[in-house]
């Protein structure tokens, strides 16, 4: 297999590295880390140009910075040829989804994994392993090129989820932009609660943990909050109405309702955990399918929406093409709900 | 040496454990887990009334939890002897400083541990491992009693830091309980986030780590909340109007704001985690000071103030007790700051 990696930093790197070592993929990367991924063992040739990268590629991994994403996609999908699935690993999905204008070879990506270093350097094999995948293929997404991908994300270690671009930005700015957001305000305020200014507070092992994400890599992070802003804005929105809400109970010393959200908390926080954290044993699900397109897009995004995550999935076209079978393998505990839900179909 | 530990759940139960190890010392329990502590080796005794704990106690740690604090803190002043120090753990200290009514044998404490696990079952030796032990000393503190706790707490492998109660009260706000209050929001809003209530939202490591604190101990924080609920509502005040700040820059696409104050939370972030962890060599400080009451309290809170980590202590009265010679130990490179503040005197 031939993987083409655009953008070859920290998360194309990874890819790099993970699609040669777990794939066993032959690498060609682009862009002006690509020497340096050949040196890191990231890559095994770097090119000159997207065409060059693109030359037998069965998949595109556009990892460029998120100012670019957009126009590189357009770019690599023009440049591609038709067996090529195109994807991107971009934290907001709405924008790169419109650009790149229903072409049947593209699926949206955004893995659940990275690090405040960025680089080639800072590239591993694993670093998604155990990590989940968004996927966002479209209504016109080509079977056989999602389930190519897809397979080729499990092979990396990660776990494909699919789910729809607006709804994928409102979750992002939910669980992760909105905390950016948020961790800053608490460093900002910690370090101005001395206000004889002549020390800072001594912080306890909760704080660091609520605020490891603050002020993380101001570039990158300056471009995702303005890429998604209008849902963080109604999240912001959001929070200080919730804010207002607690800040009515403590100045009324109102314990009970101190209490009850207190608790609410608690087990809103058990629940997010327990999210994915499945496993178990898995059973193989096989549906007969037409061969149109957007039929394996809808199968994946409806049971993404209903939480239940394809650890795996193999697509058989039938001999005249006009039918085919999928297989998908799903969570022993989540077969029973699966098969219902693609009964129903 | 006697220590009496009243309530001996999780914070009081590792006091017990850590002064029977590490102080050698005959640790008298009292308090409703006072059988089990002894169960745990937490307690040598368990006493069945707070007279009989403070018997020939040289140290009382009062531990119970936060809404009766005030009240056992004066109870055990009451009956303490006139060479006992008493000391609390409380997140808050306002309150318990006032219940002590300057009593001279009196130091209100706040050690930066714990755990979500209550319980003497939980309690653990090395609890206070490294981690910051504020103090409250008052203007009536007796300098040999402090010194006895501080020097007690080192022995607990704790850093004590000398703090005002109403700074320390501010401070915990804006580095404890404002961000408990946050990461309740954060985790109501990704509960939420998918309203089709269907499945909820894979989250990545951030929001975990950003989240840990969320619901922590529901009966605990809610009376920790309220406890500072004043400084807590000022804190709410500021966080809303950075959100606010925010968003207006989110929401005009103003990327150079957004940029500023991620690269600002960069800066803060770090500024903060560098704080007490300067480590290094240490250099004795010796300082002549007439032995009356508070001036212990007086230089301790004035480094404090400074940032200054006095790592240990030593007090000599002279054979008149008119005066006195306290030895300290700070980092070498606090050293020549402590000395200039101290000869300021």
């Amino acid at each position: 297999m031939r993987v083409a990696v655009i953008g070859t930093g920290l998360i194309g790197g990874s890819v790099g590295l993970a699609a040669r070592r777990r794939l066993g993929a032959e690498v060609r990367g682009v862009g002006p880390e690509a020497e340096r991924a050949v040196e890191h063992g990231a890559a095994d040739v770097a090119c000159a140009s997207i065409a060059e990268a693109l030359d037998g590629a069965e998949i595109a991994f556009v990892a460029t910075p998120l100012g670019m994403l957009a126009r590189t996609v357009a770019e690599v999908l023009a440049a591609a040829g038709p067996d090529c699935v195109v994807t991107d690993v971009g934290s907001t999905k709405t924008a790169i989804v419109a650009a790149a204008d229903d072409d049947p070879r593209f699926v949206g990506g955004h893995p659940l994994a990275g690090g405040e270093a960025a680089g080639v350097e800072h590239a591993r094999a694993d670093l998604f392993e155990g990590a989940v995948w968004y996927l966002t293929p479209g209504p016109s997404t080509t079977g056989v090129l999602f389930e190519r991908l897809h397979r080729a994300l499990v092979a990396l270690g990660a776990r494909p989820a699919a789910i729809d671009p607006d709804v994928h930005d409102r979750l992002m700015a939910a669980v992760s932009h909105l905390p950016h957001v948020i961790a800053n305000v608490l460093v900002a305020q910690a370090f101005r609660a001395v206000d004889d200014g002549e020390t800072l507070p001594a912080t306890g092992p909760g704080f660091r943990d609520a605020t490891r994400i603050a002020g993380a890599n101001p570039p990158l992070w300056a471009d995702i909050l303005i890429a998604n802003r209008e849902a963080l804005v109604a999240q912001i929105d959001e929070a200080v109405a919730r804010l207002g809400e607690v800040r009515a109970a403590l100045a009324a010393g109102d314990r009970d309702t101190v209490l009850r959200l207190q608790a609410a908390a608690h087990e809103e926080r058990r629940a997010l955990l327990e999210t994915h954290l499945a496993g178990g044993p898995e059973r193989e699900l096989r549906v007969a399918v037409p061969n149109r397109p957007g039929v394996i897009a809808e199968i994946a995004l409806k049971l993404g929406r209903a939480g239940i995550n394809i650890s795996d999935m193999a697509l058989a076209p039938s001999p005249d093409d006009t039918q085919g079978e999928v297989t998908l393998w799903v969570a022993e505990a989540d077969a029973e709900r699966a098969s219902a839900m693609l009964a129903d179909r």
